[in-house]
């Protein structure tokens, strides 16, 4: 997939640094290559549910915030995105220190991205796919 | 809908204290009947993303565990639920003081309960309908 | 909901005649009003699948197909909408001698319109939710 | 991935030739494997919408009964499947000759199967992803 915009590295650096829900959570970018972001968050004890693990919630901003970012890789300068719906299904209950995200685009369209996230959690440096997410986004015109 | 557990009230409302990621984040019950419950959450700074309204994944967050908390309310004593995925779609960018959540079951199977939630983002005092959800939840038997 | 169209009602009743895969499964517009459409589809022995029920994918073109009608009645004069995705929760399976579906918009954004429908299995003459859709519509700009 | 049931093959088959709405639309397998299966669909007039593209039920009808199929060759004899919802994304606008349907499962447990199955549209030789579902079905035990 072709990146539209020269600055598209920094620009999506960016969305993860200035979403306060984001930052908070731990969420950091690890790989940022056009059509595709991946991002890990370390697993604390405030991310835990009522069974002790990772809650759906924890997962799905990881999964859609990641998926915005790959949107962000294939746009044009000043264009924004926005997440309009996803899709998440929870294939396994994820327990361990880490997550890890990869996000690829599927469609890139003049007016609507849809993009495929899945989330690993990772158990003893073990990887095993916990969720899977289709996340459609809208392409938002400079204001 | 009718309750099969004469203590739905207060296991359904120990979902919410003893899940670490929803009191992290401020959603709390504000009703509870069979097949039906309500949360909020105060919308504070850490809530938002990088457009300056509140993140997909604290909507989702909050219109899960709503959802889980509703489907609590038809269960049996000791059973437990489980999401196993849901769609969102994300109706209005949500702004303002509070988010509202009203979960509802549509379907309490053996097996699966689905469940809708609906949340409201509630600016200088007026509520509108932000983003609804649609949560599948597996039943699971006591341990 | 409001009309934008002063010619809603036959635009949205040529959208079920104009459609081969509609007139060939037997669905037909029961009622049309802006924002919402209700139609129906006689179940014949060609509508099932391998256990004697009615296939998903015959409730699914059914729930489609009236949302994209539903939506016809909000856009202007000379619009088009086209699906880009849509959720189904199967609730119950579907058997009995008619299928009615009701779709209401929940959302007509100027270039997205978010529709649900709900499709019931008339059996003996009562009918039962069978399945829920929410169905996402892209608005087309005439040609 | 691994079979459970040492007559999958025909067991999968068989649940092609046994659905009237299968066999009506003309579907048929053209690969069957553990874990994976592929179908096919020569496209005919009455299977186009009001534009003159194939109607998103068929396409759905296609990926929901491949992706059963495919949920099919992993489980053990006697046990049957059923689909409890799913989600589509329409990329592109499906036109051409032929529709094939590539079903594959991404998580087969005890109680739940998750398949995902892409929908490609032929024309003129060259297969284009049309759009792309992912199908959640409850594993039945014999009766």
């Amino acid at each position: 997939m072709e990146h539209q915009n020269p600055d598209y590295l920094q620009d999506t650096e960016a969305i993860f640094t200035a979403a306060n829900f984001v930052t908070d959570l731990g969420i950091e970018p690890t790989a940022i290559r056009p059509g595709e972001v991946e991002a890990r968050l370390v697993v604390k004890s405030r991310h835990l549910q009522q069974d002790g693990v990772v809650h759906a919630g924890v997962q799905t901003t990881l999964a859609d915030h990641t998926a915005g970012a790959a949107a962000y890789t294939v746009i044009r300068k000043g264009q924004r995105v926005l997440s309009t719906g996803f899709t998440v299904h929870l294939l396994q209950t994820a327990s361990g220190e880490e997550l890890r995200c990869k996000a690829r685009v599927l469609r890139a369209g003049r007016r609507l991205i849809v993009v495929e996230s899945e989330v690993y959690a990772v158990a003893a440096g073990t990887p095993r796919l916990a969720s899977k997410a289709t996340v459609t986004l809208a392409v938002m015109e400079p204001r």
